[in-house]
């Protein structure tokens, strides 16, 4: 964004959306209950943008005619797709990576994540998979005894001892993990979620190459690997299970988000994927979001909203997707039309497109930068076309 | 819409609008204060649609698959292009009659309605908007005195003696009734807003033929315009001007609407038209609104969420427009594409088109319901063709 915002002579605007940040409209109060958090939705987000850009035209001086390009990766190219569909008339077309838009209800099979996310460590040898896949028995095992459990803490090195009853948590973090490492799997080190060696998941898959080794020493491996994740850097004392590894990224707005109205089902079956078997339960996600938020999910509504797999008649979306990252499962990858457009990135991760250029970048992501600016150059003429035809054509 | 209904094999519903009829979300509170009213925006009505359209493709047999068309007239012709605008995933196409998208805020100009209400009448003789052009001045010269208050009752036949504070509400009075006359100038005898005979406004211009007239004998032939609007059946045993001519459509509604989103600047100025000269007053608006509701208006606002003037990226609209009709100031005139497209009906008034075929129908209206049927034949067809293709294309 910043080498083409120079070369287009753009101004970037990073808008921060409501309940995330600084943006707080009820300050301290703002998640309060479900009362305050009413205002939370993507309905309102993109409100909001619109709003910011015909002020922003208002304002700025020389704004006033410029064309606008949303930009954004993961829930913010979400974002950006629905504000081109949603508000044509305010943004001339939208750049939308990583961005899952069929990651909802009845749109892509809920096996689909999990699946992407086991293949980024199988091409690494069905070994490193395999390991991960068989770890889960491998801490129940050994975290049935209290011996076992203090080895566990011990050998992750874990800010507190693991108590029989955090297991399930202990997984949940492990599995966590592994997401996040695929997500960021890129072709150099980075600090995205976390500072992270170059190609971290083939790094982690270097203490993963016997599946058949018995638990002890194939949960060290895992350990290995989990730390390479969580202490790159050297600097970590110890790890904390109870803190996710996006606990950053305003863990808690998302929460409500996807218990309002971005559902998204997920599912593992422990077969296609290297995860302990879980079918996608609506009624407990449904009991889990009413305790925490007094809020239900509407499983159909973003679907509704956004259209679904229908979204044929918009224009002027460049879908990007990665095929390492697990959220290219829930993606447009394939076009519709000559301005509804899939690009997919070989040896890409998660919004790989949207980072600096850099020496390592895969040549496909270079392809898929200058495609991606083709067509931002394509929107920006049509606008100005657009701008010099007063009168209007046809019948 | 009956008769297209039959030949497609298509089934009608008619949606009632949150907060009208009754459909009132929180029953006889719904209209208590802000806070109830609160959920009344044109945003909501749509997303209704949206969901009443996919529940009802779940539960009728038969439906599933169907492709749906939105139709509707005035507001509901700005729901039904707004329908397709936000929803082209629910309905594949709408015919937007009379629909004055454009009569918000800095889109055109807030003279061209009652310019337009003037010309209906002009075209019957200039005397005929003369007469009531200059029919202002006498009210105020003969409700200047006891005995001029009194014959006005009496000439009137009002129920209720006009008192002198009376007059701006009755001169009020008296211009919605042209506006209504003017956009129900139908061919033959209907009764959509009151019964009325043939080309009413025609009617009402034969008591208006010489705008030379002194006061009195004008006002007379005001009286039996007004008369032939009020008590076309002779049924009407006294005017009443605290009745508005559309008292039963909602009007509280409707007010709320433009108080908050659905703000639409008019103005007159007496030369163009031939209303006393009323300029466009926003900040009178909103303190008027404050004080009836409590809300104030959001003057921009339709326009971004609409897209304004910048509506050229969709497809699949029909707007069509009568050229009597004063809403056709502010309706889509123009076509911008070939699946974009504007229908001008000569000599129509509000949505001619959408009633019931007549023998009087003018030639212009019979084109028109034809292409609006070949382009909702086309939008079928499309969508059937689009069911078919099972691979995405391109790329």
């Amino acid at each position: 964004m910043w080498d083409v915002a120079e070369e287009l002579g753009a101004m970037l605007v990073f808008a921060e959306h409501r309940y995330y940040g600084e943006s707080m409209p009820f300050g301290q109060d703002s998640y309060k209950d479900a009362k305050h958090l009413n205002y939370l939705t993507s309905e309102q987000a993109l409100a909001d943008f619109a709003v910011l850009i015909r002020e922003l035209k208002k304002t700025v001086p020389g704004a006033q005619d410029s064309p606008v390009v949303a930009i954004g990766g993961s829930y913010g190219g979400m974002l950006s797709a629905w504000m081109r569909m949603k508000y044509p008339n305010v943004v001339v077309g939208a750049l939308a990576a990583s961005a899952p838009i069929w990651q909802f209800t009845d749109m892509v099979p809920c096996s689909v994540f999990y699946k992407i996310v086991t293949e980024g460590f199988s091409r690494n040898g069905a070994d490193c998979s395999d390991s991960i896949r068989k770890s889960w028995s491998a801490v129940d095992n050994v975290s049935s005894t209290e011996g076992g459990l203090k080895w566990l803490s011990n050998e992750f090195s874990l800010c507190s001892p693991l108590e029989k009853e955090d297991v399930l948590v202990f997984k949940a973090w492990l599995q966590e993990t592994w997401v996040n490492l695929a997500m960021v799997n890129y072709p150099y080190e980075a600090n995205f979620l976390q500072p992270l060696p170059r190609w971290p998941v083939q790094v982690a898959c270097t203490y993963l190459q016997d599946s058949s080794l018995p638990d002890a020493p194939l949960l060290q491996g895992i350990s290995k690997a989990v730390k390479m994740y969580y202490n790159y850097t050297g600097n970590t004392q110890c790890l904390r299970i109870s803190e996710t590894a996006t606990g950053n990224l305003g863990y808690l707005g998302w929460y409500y988000q996807a218990c309002t109205e971005m559902v998204m089902p997920m599912c593992t079956d422990g077969v296609q994927d290297m995860f302990e078997p879980q079918s996608w339960d609506f009624e407990a996600f449904s009991e889990e979001c009413y305790g925490r938020f007094g809020a239900r999910p509407r499983a159909q509504w973003a679907g509704t909203v956004y259209g679904g797999k229908d979204i044929g008649s918009h224009s002027n979306i460049v879908f990007s997707n990665g095929n390492l990252d697990p959220w290219s499962g829930g993606g447009v990858t394939q076009s519709f039309s000559s301005n509804l457009v899939a690009v997919v990135i070989q040896d890409g991760a998660h919004h790989l497109d949207l980072r600096f250029n850099n020496n390592y970048d895969p040549s496909s992501v270079l392809k898929a930068r200058a495609l991606e600016l083709k067509y931002i150059k394509m929107w920006i003429e049509q606008h100005s076309l657009s701008n010099k035809a007063a009168a209007p054509c046809c019948l």
